[in-house]
């Protein structure tokens, strides 16, 4: 099964309020909880689609009860490693004017905790078919983190797909993940001095990463690097929706497709339509099934040589 | 002991941010659970006055759980009748300008839930002193619910203190409770046609309870309504700060004064004390123990005579 390592899940509360009034006293009209954190978002989209998981993660006090419960509540499969803190929630109070977001700081982890969850970890692995490692590492969890998992699953011949960002993506790249599927801006934000443009974002990749990757866009859709490969495919019509949880679709593709062996047109193009069905959904973790359906059938692929041209490729 | 029952608890949250901007996302710098709703603010200051004091109501849910803990951590004993709905959380987001409130709604009792509660409750009547009654019914709780208990408290010798608001006072106040504490806004939704002024509300207390009444009103005090007498307190000095849970300070003193059946005058400038200096606490539940002490000193309390002259009266 695709294990999914979530370090810093959350639970995600929505507040439906009429307008958002600062300093006022809002009676909340409807109250959404959902597992939160971008590694449950990948769980709950594998899920959906009827693949085997298991998320795993740290989780805390009443909150993380409150996860595990809307977890098991959706079939999804978890096993979680205690933690003596409190996991967070983040609320986002909606009016009809947009989002307004407050995200409570991650619970302090200790070093016995994450010990405890590494060895558990390292049980995971002999029914692994492939790991995840999403979101941001909360405090005291060493910067290493994501590398020592890595080299764990790779010791026992578990691919990895790493979705980070920060010193916590460089040390984990220099791990050698299967691949790593940061965004533009995570890629950027480590090498503030890089061209721009395409090449520059290849050049970019090549330089911290020597394994495969993958980078998304955002409405520009996916780039992946792999040795001398480069390849581009992006939605053939701009979804309009909710960006939040897309790149964990994304994510959740790339694992299945890291697991069957798929090879890259058809990989990028699945994971280019399940992130665009997840942009289609309102909320993070869900994705809509005509929007993955349609812009499965008509995204194209690019690939651009390593001289720099492209030639157009069907996926099929 | 004294037993507070709140049906419809709440786990208050309070999140630290920079600056509330509408539409924008917060990093919360600060986090901070109480165990929330009047009865266990009540419960919670009796505590600290080292009185013996029991906690009962309805908790649902991981919420509900967290809300135990809380008050277990804090040495406040409590007997909850469990129900399968959560338990609502509310949200203060505080900024260098003021708090921006978000409550969301509580959990739908059902009618066994209901059941349950009111035997739990007549088990607890063996033990209790007086009973307190604060705060509203969430949905399910039949509308004379309190009425009903008050009935149950009265059968076993135990005098209540009814603290609510909308037809629960009303049917509350028919039935006979020890004392009502409503504040000066409840008591004019009721009586919307009733005349200004002392007299006004005096007339009003009248023509809806036959039992005695405590009316807060806050900055000016207290009114008490007791057969043909009237008292008014005050204190002395105006006390600036936080006035939630002013209100549940005053109950508790009440209900201690209820139990020891401590005369008008001198119960009237402990609960003026008491709310006061809960007012010049930070957080509800809480309260200023120099505040509370500075203000028993000095609070005076008026006598109104059935021909309406007044005296002033010390109460040591």
């Amino acid at each position: 099964m695709i294990v999914t390592v979530t370090l810093n899940p959350a639970l995600d509360l929505t507040y439906a309020v009429d307008a958002l009034v600062p300093h006022g006293t809002h009676r909340v009209a409807a109250v959404t909880e959902r597992p939160g954190g971008k590694g449950l978002n990948v769980a709950r989209v594998l899920h959906a689609l009827g693949e085997p998981v298991l998320a795993t993660g740290l989780l805390g006090g009443s909150t993380g009860d409150r996860v595990a419960q809307l977890l098991a509540a959706e079939g999804v499969g978890a096993s979680f490693t205690p933690i003596g803190g409190e996991t967070r929630r983040t609320v986002a109070v909606v009016d009809a004017g947009d989002a307004t977001g407050f995200w409570e700081p991650g619970p302090t982890v200790t070093a016995a905790e994450w010990a405890r969850f590494t060895a558990d970890f390292r049980g995971l692995l002999a029914t692994a078919t492939v790991v995840t490692l999403s979101g941001s590492l909360p405090p005291g969890v060493p910067i290493d983190g994501y590398a020592n998992l890595i080299a764990d699953a790779a010791a026992a011949g578990v691919p990895t797909l790493l979705d980070t960002s920060g010193p916590a993506l460089r040390h984990g790249l220099a791990a050698g993940p299967a691949l790593a599927k940061p965004n533009d801006d995570e890629l950027s934000a480590l090498l503030p001095e890089r061209a721009a443009g395409r090449d520059g974002l290849v050049d970019a990749v090549r330089s911290l990463a020597t394994g495969p990757v993958v980078v998304s866009r955002g409405a520009a859709g996916l780039l992946a690097v792999a040795g001398d490969d480069v390849w581009e495919c992006a939605p053939p019509v701009a979804v309009r929706g909710n960006p939040t949880g897309a790149g964990d679709a994304c994510v959740a593709a790339l694992a299945r497709g890291l697991r069957d062996h798929t090879a890259w047109p058809e990989l990028l193009a699945d994971a280019v339509a399940l992130a665009a069905a997840a942009v289609a959904a309102p909320a993070a973790g869900d994705f809509d099934p005509e929007t993955y359906r349609s812009t499965r059938a008509t995204a194209s692929v690019v690939a651009a040589s390593p001289a720099g041209g492209t030639r157009a490729r069907s996926h099929r």
